[in-house]
């Protein structure tokens, strides 16, 4: 998709009618508001808005397109690290595309939760960024046992993390730090499945082993916040 | 939602209008079928197909309503077992629901791949489903730290791994075991999650350990599932 960003002076045609359109709907609501109505208040024509946004809906989530490009980017660059963090560093750049407009965000939040179109226009989208990190994960574990399953499963874990964080942020406003929300989000995640990924088989040799030791009742998940914590502090005296 | 189930002899007419309705999107294509093509080969009224099905859509998708009201059903009536087994016992009244059917669901997953509407209902029944195990997960930890979040991921990664496991199946066109896939799908998730839980705490004393001893390099799932085995194993020679 081009775009056409015009003179230096004058914001993008695209960003005036994403505003025109959320305005308006925020006034009058999604569904009584019309594309006419839209370009009436850009001052455009119809054909312009249909050029920047194939639907209403998608004039309500202006920026999704250029962040699930940036994450297949950010994906496609992405070294020989854990694949796993990697994808919990994408789902960050969702994160990022909501706080860097908070009020619009929570705005738009309210709006979405009200119409169910837009919900589901949301859940499509969400599909499509989870899709990118399956398929990110899939590519890194190729041949492995499993990886399409795995892969699914850590990308709908992340969406669903990432998603409860952002949604907290959301609900409060806008107030506080969306990064801490999500970071505490993931790290549930990472905790659980980040070396689930490939640990660079290099420092251990095959033979050497981790002893671990832990409370008969422990829940499994401080087990391997446990196991985890007990490599980190192992490479960190052994390996740096 | 009442059922006029008739009498004995003859399908029930939501059945009947779910049958034609299928026949035609087969036949002539999803969006070319309209309401008024499906009412005319069942032989009743337009506002039959309405008392039945809110939409188009719904008419593809018939039991998804029963199965979502079964699911809520056999949660609420589960007992204090692990509720993340529960919530995947769950997950297979959906899997069962598609095995009922294999012919039917192999060509409406045909169908739903070359329809975007129909991908797009799916997406919101399925996050349906997903709710409705979060909700669950949420209630039994409630007061837990993380509950929601955890609730959350975990009905995600059930989600997740039940539907790679349906689709590997619908793949194959129908042959060979689901729930086989579906088992496996689903171990992956209990293996890691399974006891994350809450163990019941009667058993073991708070202060009884395990040691667990495994390669460093080992792939952090492949410890958990080894933990869960010790676990299991010490469970079955002293608790049984």
């Amino acid at each position: 998709m081009t775009e056409d960003r015009g003179p230096a002076k004058k914001p993008p045609m695209r960003d005036v009618l994403a505003e025109a359109a959320f305005a308006l709907f925020m006034e009058r609501g999604f569904e009584r508001t019309t594309v006419d109505d839209i370009v009436a208040s850009a001052g455009v024509g119809r054909r312009s808005f249909f050029r920047y946004f194939p639907s209403k809906e998608d004039a309500v989530f202006p920026d999704h397109e250029r962040c699930l490009a940036d994450m297949t980017a950010f994906l496609e660059a992405a070294g020989e690290g854990d694949p796993v963090e990697a994808v919990c560093d994408a789902a960050r750049l969702v994160l990022r595309m909501y706080a860097e407009k908070p009020e619009f965000s929570v705005q738009r939040y309210g709006l979405t939760r009200e119409v169910p179109g837009l919900r589901t226009y949301e859940l499509s989208v969400v599909r499509r960024y989870e899709r990118t990190m399956a398929g990110y994960l899939e590519r890194r574990w190729a041949g492995a046992p499993d990886a399409a399953l795995r892969a699914e499963v850590i990308a709908a874990s992340v969406v669903a993390a990432h998603n409860n964080g952002l949604r907290s942020w959301l609900r409060s406003g806008g107030r506080g730090d969306a990064g801490a929300e999500v970071d505490r989000a993931l790290e549930l995640v990472r905790a659980v499945w980040g070396s689930a990924a490939e640990r660079p088989p290099a420092p251990a040799a095959e033979d050497e082993v981790i002893v671990m030791i832990a409370p008969k009742g422990a829940p499994m998940w401080r087990v391997v916040q446990r196991v985890e914590a007990a490599l980190d502090e192992e490479r960190g005296t052994t390996e740096r």
